[in-house]
């Protein structure tokens, strides 16, 4: 077998197949493509059901359906290329789900950006219905995501989707969409222009062929690869049934981190994000700066916690601190009633008082002492 | 030794010490109240520090504070009394935080809520700058939680702590505040309503002696109550450097269920909660029913997660299912191709895209079938 006949092979069999069916593609993981393709046609599935000209045409002569999608600037790219992104032969090892599963026989690509420089890429998907916070948050996110030089990876769906390839290309960084349909196709039709330049700069992927419209299966199986290709998925914003939730079960299948921004907890979109972070299968994440230390080896991107502003108690010795905790808050206490709180003497707790009161952060009052404006901040 | 006795002996342990000393309490632990109160005695600790007139004379004269107290509708709540919260107990295994810690020598209350009924109680605690939302959210899940005959436990405070009460009160339950002053006063004073109607109908809280004022320490030793006291604390918006964390924070010292409300992460004040809910010292809880779940024995208080409505093609067969998952969304496919996705015979597929024609889910057009608008939800 040359790689020429491996690679017409899987163009037929894609043709013939459904995107992610899973015993076909599980057959020629095992098999491989030429001996499955034989199988196939020797069994006459193609006669009993293949009535699509359109598809029969394709699978009859898979040279010409290549040197067709070359005019449309796509290129095929399968197992054994230089190109070929190795992180989906992790699906071989996955179970299926909702039916959908297996290496793809190969993705059909259009742009400049190569597959495998999708190691490290970071998958933004979520909500069709998304909220301005939801597309606000997930286009600064994935524009973090793209300026610290990982792709973004979705599905060029409304919402969300479309928020995250927007948000990347603001961030100066690459961005790929992976479609239900074929990747000479456009959907939904009012992304054209999105997508059109996604395909100009980054790249649109598909396991579906050339011409093929987008149904419920090919979305399904389009999730998986979301997930497979990317080192992390970031939910922004997801009602409870889903299709960003498909592809957080991918990911959470390929054993790849899932990340999920909360929201209001009155707002739906948000109730799938909520739903995942509670049973654990969702990080919470609220920054750019947490998805990537989520996705990077382990100490590569480390987010300092935010601890709030250096506040003036902070720069007290632990003398002063024990004076000061000891000093009431609004009516004030005698110098001796302070210094039994603080467990001090009297007389050193005079001279811290004098200290705290010179660094406005208690005063004497008629009565005693109590804190200043700057200590009770 | 007596029950009076020991009563008295804590009465004037009370007095000289601070709340939460961990020292003092530990040692009133370990040899009991009266032998303590000999000790400090002895060791003249009292002229050293004890020059606060109020204080001293409460603690020379434990029988007048008691009478005094009773006179302003206070008990002393000790250990061994049957209103004791025994929950408290837990206090003498915990490490001490922020140098605050131990088995208070009792409780000075005010109010018909006895705190033996405050087993299986839920603190609800949180920022003082709350925004609409967070006061909102915290008002609902505090109503929910008292409407189940759980107390909401708080602080009395500006923000989340008043919306938990008043959420509490509105859901028809009880409420108690548990204040970092003595229990016969009121702070912050702008909440002198609030505080008096919790001890008209629930209680008002204090470890401080009646008469003291709130200082840092007192709040402390005040925030590790309202986690001891309860079965669960919740989190509603919390700056990165809150009381509420701090509470919190005793919360998982003690063992107990610590619950964070999310929010946008835009928001300052959901920060801190993001922050416990990254760490994992908190779950994520976005309603009084999943607060419920938490601190009830397991099975009892089962959350049915929300799963979207019921769609049309919920109710479709396995077949019905796979041919409407093979219907294009937009562009129209001849019945055979659809046949060819589905993996059924022509003929099958024919008889169920009818059904589906029937039910609104698919629609025949020039060209083919395509979805119906019902389906497309």
């Amino acid at each position: 077998m040359t790689a020429l006949d491996d690679r017409l092979a899987r163009v037929a069999i894609n043709a013939l197949g459904e995107p992610g069916d899973p015993r076909l593609l599980d057959a020629v993981t095992q098999h491989g493509a030429p001996r499955v393709l034989d199988m196939l046609v020797g069994q006459r599935t193609i006669d009993d059901l293949q009535t699509d000209p359109e598809a029969r045409r394709s699978a009859s002569d898979p040279e010409r359906t290549l040197a067709e999608a070359a005019v449309q600037g796509l290129r095929f790219v399968v197992p054994g290329d230089e190109e070929w992104p190795s992180q989906l032969d992790d699906l071989a090892l996955t179970a299926p789900l909702q039916n959908r599963g297996g290496v793809p026989v190969g993705l059909w690509v259009r742009g400049p950006v190569r597959l495998d420089q999708l190691v490290g890429s970071v998958a933004v998907v979520g909500s069709r219905s998304a909220t301005t916070y939801g597309a606000d948050v997930a286009a600064d996110l994935a524009a973090d995501v793209a300026a610290a030089g990982r792709c973004v990876v979705s599905g060029a769906a409304y919402g969300i989707d479309q928020a995250g390839h927007r948000g990347a290309l603001a961030g100066g960084g690459t961005t790929v969409a992976v479609l239900a349909c074929g990747a000479d196709r456009v959907y939904p039709a009012s992304h054209r222009q999105l997508i059109e330049h996604i395909a100009a700069h980054g790249a649109v992927v598909s396991e579906a062929i050339p011409g093929w419209a987008p149904t419920q299966i090919r979305f399904l199986a389009r999730n998986r690869l979301i997930a497979a290709l990317t080192t992390g998925t970031v939910v922004v914003e997801a009602a409870v049934r889903s299709g960003a939730l498909n592809t957080a079960n991918w990911a959470t299948r390929l054993n790849r981190p899932v990340m999920g921004v909360p929201g209001p907890v009155t707002s739906a979109p948000s109730q799938g994000v909520h739903q995942l972070i509670r049973s654990q299968a969702a990080t919470l994440v609220t920054s750019g700066a947490e998805v990537l230390e989520e996705v990077s080896a382990a100490g590569e991107h480390l987010v300092e916690e935010p601890r709030g502003p250096v506040r003036p108690r902070d720069r007290l010795t632990t003398r002063q601190r024990q004076v000061l905790d000891a000093v009431p808050v609004v009516q004030a206490a005698p110098e001796a009633s302070i210094a039994r709180t603080a467990g001090l003497l009297l007389a050193d707790t005079r001279g811290v008082l004098a200290t705290l009161a010179e660094q406005g952060l208690a005063e004497q009052v008629p009565g005693g002492w109590r804190l200043a404006a700057l200590a009770r901040e």
